[in-house]
């Protein structure tokens, strides 16, 4: 119990320097002027390394082997920390504080360079940092005493943990035959669909109006909790009361930012309804990308994008936007779900947007490999998006430059397909329960939010993905329900 | 050398810590959602903690005191830094780094409350934090081995060096004699000026396109700056470029923003064209606030309130606010100029500006010497504002909660009338080479801001108060030509 107590106190000194790097991390994302940018991510690289430090000190490493060579006579939730922390001691074992603060700098800087980059469309600007956080992110690997063979299966491992490449290859070959499949018969589909308002213009403050209003409406709790502006939208969690989201207003793209904000709000809404024991017992920040994937995703698409849900904001979106008035809900409707290939993947439909991941999960594969050398990496993408979409960017910022996700590393990106595949599972469970049109409609988030945090949030930071996932559905993941769920949604769309 | 060197490198850490703490801060006034406030504040104490145990460090100590022993063979610039740090060392040589701890947590706590408090208008709950900070002050002074017998005075000293009551008291008494003069004169006159259009609505997305083209047209750089909102508007220099700008909009509160905006725009300038070398001898931060109100008041009031700055923004003031369109210029500048007692500080006009300053100065004496109870100065800030202007709060939201300074102690008002004096004194000699007048209705900042640079910033790192401004002037601090400047400005507007 004392060697409890003492990891405890070094956990809650973490902490604080992980606080303090969230907000001057949410500073830099959100407000930092141009000139002070280098500064600011220094101040960043100082903090984390700090915290790396209490991690990597003699003391910390001893209690962290000690409690785990006696974990199964602790209590569930401790066991799921020191568990994690020995995890953590093995893969940091032979980084020193140094390396850390190095590495760190090299992400921070890349970011700062793929901003440059995407803003002057020079994709050349960003090739030498990308190179060296591949660099950078293989050299952390090999410097783990064991790893999977196959560096991009520790990366993904790293992400996702227990899905390698064996599993997503299986999984993104169902997906694409499902995808390409639907689409095709789309493509065939003789229904019109009116998209002439999608890019009309609507004054920012009618936009932020509503964004406040779409955020409370899906149970956002404004007192624990702030919306910003930024430049590629993301949410973080800076404490227990915390969470932030941020979200980048055009005045051309209304749409685009409702969806935006409804899933930044998704992720939200998880932070803000995390079990409070796992706060307690330092385990809070456990749930992967993929998990938190499905429920953003749950919110935008299966929720966002129903029928019953473009019900429930119609009235309040026409009373905010008259520069929308002729548009009817039914309209509204198909439009936000129209089936169209694309460049940008945050812009892209539900069919059309799992091709873009499986395109940036091949071009993680060859990149990692070095089959593919990054100066050749935008051309690729390019093929790329031909082969797959039938489209080809006209230049960086639309193709390669268009995603911040590579400044910090590879393994991302799958997290968004799985993220689909996962909440198409649980929401087939929600649907044995209740009837899910009813309580859109009626906009009671409040039974979805409980039954979220009864069954998805309440273990998400405790079983890895495969364990998870099976808790909740009695199932192993597949794609089978996620593309059932888009046949039987477009059937009606587009008269299929 | 090597000693000086060694400084730097903990000069070095100290920074950045202040840096994070000063993010952290920023971030805590602008954006922390209500119930994070708490742990934020925490985060701060311990950041700023960490910074003093350095600074406290025996090795620091030592450095200090050993370059101070030999401070006469440094450079200037290094002088003034062993000199500061040396003095530093001395006031806090008692205070232990847990005592900083506690300190810190007492003034964050009060910021809590009196947010709260003034929310709410319920002094009672500001009260016992308003209490522990005076305790907590006064206890600071009273560890110090030496200190000026009479504790405020040593708190008037810690805000802006060599000034004590003795001085300030002189100064003010020359100051309330010269404004209720001029009160009197302007009750007595017969000119009627229109205000019916001061608390005309405008939205605010109006206002924020204002705000940044007065700051651009200031000269505030916005690649080394960012302007954000807040509860009380302030201005806080985060790094060398980096200057954050606050301000809060009220959709019925137009020309008080502009004016709020230019202040702080002000107090900008100055961070943003301090020395380098001053930065690079980390003495960036030795401004006083009455040198650094002189400018922002400078902006304010003297530019700002001008015949000439109202000509030069009055057409684009008129593009962006179609609301004010039978507002003339003459009667903008007559309604910002106009003069009538009120009980908000901020939005007071030049002449009774000073009097809401006394009242002040006079409750902050009573409060440290213990002949008013916190508890009663509610009660005694009330009849203050009858006696010195002839009107009574309502309440305390507009009394003594409309404030936010007492959370971090006292004696800082008194530096808002030092700056008025201080500017009404530089202004005559830019005057003896440049036509103002000409000058500001031009839009020539470039000028305004580097005589500025030359004569006012150049020193204002180096020099205490009295000294910088007889360098600047030849003269000793003095009312008599803020007192000249209102009489000669007044006497057109009101006929006198």
């Amino acid at each position: 119990m004392d060697k409890l107590k003492e990891l405890y106190k070094k956990l809650e000194l973490i902490r604080i320097y992980g606080h303090a790097m969230g907000v001057v991390g949410f500073d830099f994302e959100t407000s930092v002027p141009k000139k002070a940018m280098e500064n600011e991510s220094e101040t960043m690289a100082f903090l984390s390394n700090e915290a790396f430090k209490i991690s990597k000190s003699k003391a910390f490493e001893k209690l962290v082997i000690e409690l785990y060579q006696e974990v199964d006579s602790l209590d569930y939730l401790d066991q799921v920390l020191v568990k994690d922390l020995y995890e953590s001691y093995l893969k940091n074992k032979n980084i020193t504080p140094k390396m850390d603060l190095k590495f760190s700098k090299v992400y921070n800087q890349a970011y700062i360079d793929w901003l440059t980059a995407k803003k002057e469309n020079n994709y050349k600007k960003y090739v030498p940092s990308l190179k060296k956080v591949i660099e950078v992110s293989k050299k952390k690997i090999e410097l783990r005493d064991n790893h999977f063979d196959d560096i991009y299966d520790e990366m993904l491992n790293d992400n996702e943990k227990g899905l390698l490449q064996e599993d997503l290859d299986k999984f993104f070959d169902e997906l694409k035959e499902g995808l390409i499949t639907l689409l095709n018969k789309i493509k065939n589909s003789k229904k019109k669909i009116r998209t002439d308002f999608l890019r009309r213009q609507a004054p920012i403050y009618k936009q932020e109006t509503f964004s406040k209003y779409l955020l409370e409406l899906n149970g956002f709790d404004f007192d624990r909790g702030y919306l910003s502006t930024t430049e590629h939208p993301f949410t973080l969690p800076l404490a227990k009361d915390d969470a932030r989201v941020t979200t980048h207003y055009y005045e051309d793209m209304v749409m685009s930012n409702i969806y935006s904000i409804i899933h930044e709000g998704g992720h939200a809404i998880l932070m803000q309804n995390e079990p409070d024991e796992d706060y307690a017992h330092y385990i809070n920040d456990n749930v992967s990308n993929g998990k938190h994937e499905s429920v953003s995703r749950f919110f935008e698409n299966i929720i966002g994008r129903s029928k019953a849900y473009v019900h429930l904001i119609y009235p309040k979106f026409q009373e905010v936007f008259d520069e929308f008035r002729d548009v009817s809900e039914q309209e509204f409707y198909e439009a936000i779900n129209v089936v169209e290939p694309s460049l940008i993947r945050t812009e892209a439909d539900e069919v059309t947007y799992g091709l873009h991941i499986v395109i940036r999960y091949e071009m993680e594969k060859l990149l990692t490999s070095g089959k593919l050398q990054v100066k050749d990496a935008n051309k690729k993408w390019n093929e790329l998006y031909k082969e797959y979409l039938g489209i080809k960017p006209k230049n960086d910022s639309e193709g390669i430059l268009q995603d911040v996700h590579w400044t910090s590393g590879f393994g991302y990106f799958p997290s968004y397909a799985l993220g689909n595949a996962y909440n198409a599972m649980y929401l087939k469970e929600f649907k044995k329960e209740y009837d899910f049109d009813e309580v859109v409609s009626k906009g009671d988030f409040k039974t979805i939010n409980n039954w979220l945090k009864e069954h998805v949030f309440k273990e998400a930071n405790h079983l890895d993905s495969k364990e998870w996932i099976k808790k909740i559905t009695n199932k192993d993941l597949t794609a089978k329900d996620f593309i059932e769920y888009l046949n039987e949604k477009y059937k009606d769309i587009y008269d299929l």
